[in-house]
């Protein structure tokens, strides 16, 4: 049997932080298991940033070093920006023309988002904001992918992508389009440094391309058990955001920090200490990673001028037959 | 001073008839004083016939062929399909970013359309008829147009595409834009044969590229003054669509007609076969070159693969101008 495709992007939001390893994680698991094309989703970025774009480039070139840091592979991969690729505005368009109004306003997320937005200042209520899942629909169906890595709260956009599938190929009486399925991932949620969403805008994450001393900075900034006061009290793992990250990262030590804790036998200090160092060698391969590839600054452009390539020639010759079916060719 | 800019565009409808004529004699006169964008309108033509896009490909090619026929120029302008030009899709999706929704459910005819389709079966209630008016701004400002031709009825258009240049040059504080203004041709109105607007969809036209015999056939169909039975009887030309014609087609003799007519010294049978007369010599020259054009089946497609390669060119340098004021680049 051939190997499946799969579509998947994010947001070109500069350097990405731990938050995002999940993720990624399992991006570097699919690339043997399927064709995937990675995307830096930049029109999509507008479509709540339309005000303020600075450096959408620079971004973009930030965020997709982080992506081979960890292990996304362009010789496995199509690695590429999404407005490199015209296609998926043409194939957008062409889905705007036969896509009811009602099934864009009734996507549940998008009055949530207006109100949330709004209340950031941000006023999102454009055209292109009501058409965003549609131009997910383009982003996937452009290369008939089959199946989309989605979180929980996705899967009513991939619901919508796949009616849109259905809903051209029975227009056009032709098998044009694939229903791509969603690949629910296991999501470890990791929390900032105050037990919060991590998230750029809280000023609570730790880069991937974290140096030592940031990593040691947000590490001892990291909220622990508030009713500890003295090293020697008896500490609640359960509610320290420090013991959270040694679940992950200290797996063979984790019996001993946690008795220790519980025991009064070690300070949040000292257990901090622990962490950072855990975290320094589990990021330090991914810094010099960046390191050597920041050695050559032509390198990103031309491995996303190569990505923009392989997505056109694919994303050109589905093109060519959605053309023909609705007979525009 | 330099010659300003135009984008003017049909939807590709096939063979034209002589109530496309007043607007075509505008073009061809507008070319002399414009760099003329002449464009065939296939994704708008899907806004509203998605759901039976049979062969456009080879609507606009005919279309194309009258265009010709009557004076269009591919040596003075520069004439190509909409669908072939992938920047005005990728316009129109980097509008959408930042034009509010509200904006295009004001546009006066929307609502009107919307009824009006939905009466003749059609439902062109999607998200592609809400934007095209945002298409169509795109069309004309990816060429940096300066002005547009345009009836009393597209005001309401026109000025939204000068919205939307003014909030793209607001926004990337940068003048990308011009605002276009409109050109408001005078509309001569001439009626199909049975008085009522010349319609392919009544079966009351008279095509451009009609042989005489259809010529004839049609002439012979209009609707004269219903109050004269007998030829002697006095007619009234004011009330007779064989008379319009003769306004616009007889001029030398437009005099006697009418005195004939009043009268009762001329059958409408006889008058007929002179307008029939003054039309197959109207159309002569354009059904000659017709002939001529369709001697070489591949002329058409090459003059548009060739006018698609100027309009790309002027798209994408604007593009360029685009992306780098968003800071795409």
């Amino acid at each position: 049997m051939s190997k499946g495709t799969i579509l998947s992007g994010m947001r070109p939001t500069g350097k990405l932080h731990m938050g995002h390893m999940s993720v990624l994680d399992n991006w570097v698991k699919l690339q043997d298991e399927y064709h995937c094309y990675f995307m830096v989703a930049d029109w999509h970025a507008l479509s709540t940033e339309y005000q303020d774009p600075e450096g959408i480039r620079e971004k973009a070139r930030e965020m997709v070093i982080d992506w081979l840091t960890v292990g996304i592979n362009s010789d496995k991969s199509v690695i590429f920006v999404q407005s490199d690729v015209k296609e998926h505005a043409e194939l957008h368009l062409l889905f705007s023309m036969i896509t009811p109004l009602s099934w864009l306003e009734r996507v549940p997320t998008y009055k949530d988002q207006i109100a949330q937005l709004g209340e950031q200042g941000k006023d999102i209520n454009t055209y292109g904001f009501l058409g965003y899942p549609l131009l997910q629909a383009a982003d996937i169906l452009v290369y008939k992918a089959t199946a989309v890595p989605v979180g929980e709260d996705q899967l009513p956009h991939l619901e919508l992508t796949r009616e849109v599938a259905r809903r051209f190929n029975y227009l056009f009486n032709k098998n044009v389009f694939p229903e791509p399925q969603p690949i629910l991932g296991k999501v470890s949620f990791l929390p900032g440094i105050d037990g919060r969403k991590m998230s750029k805008s809280y000023g609570n994450v730790i880069n991937i391309s974290a140096a030592p001393d940031e990593i040691m900075t947000q590490v001892r900034g990291m909220i622990t058990d508030p009713a500890r006061i003295h090293k020697t009290d008896p500490g609640h793992p359960e509610v320290c955001t420090v013991h959270t990250y040694h679940t992950i990262y200290s797996n063979e030590d984790l019996n001993e920090i946690q008795e220790n804790c519980r025991a009064g036998r070690i300070g949040c200090v000292a257990c901090k200490k622990v962490l950072a160092g855990k975290l320094d060698r589990f990021l330090l391969p991914m810094r010099e990673k960046r390191a050597e590839l920041e050695q050559n600054p032509r390198y990103i452009d031309e491995l996303l001028a190569e990505g923009a390539q392989k997505a056109r020639q694919r994303a050109s010759a589905v093109m060519e037959e959605v053309r023909t079916a609705m007979k525009m060719a």
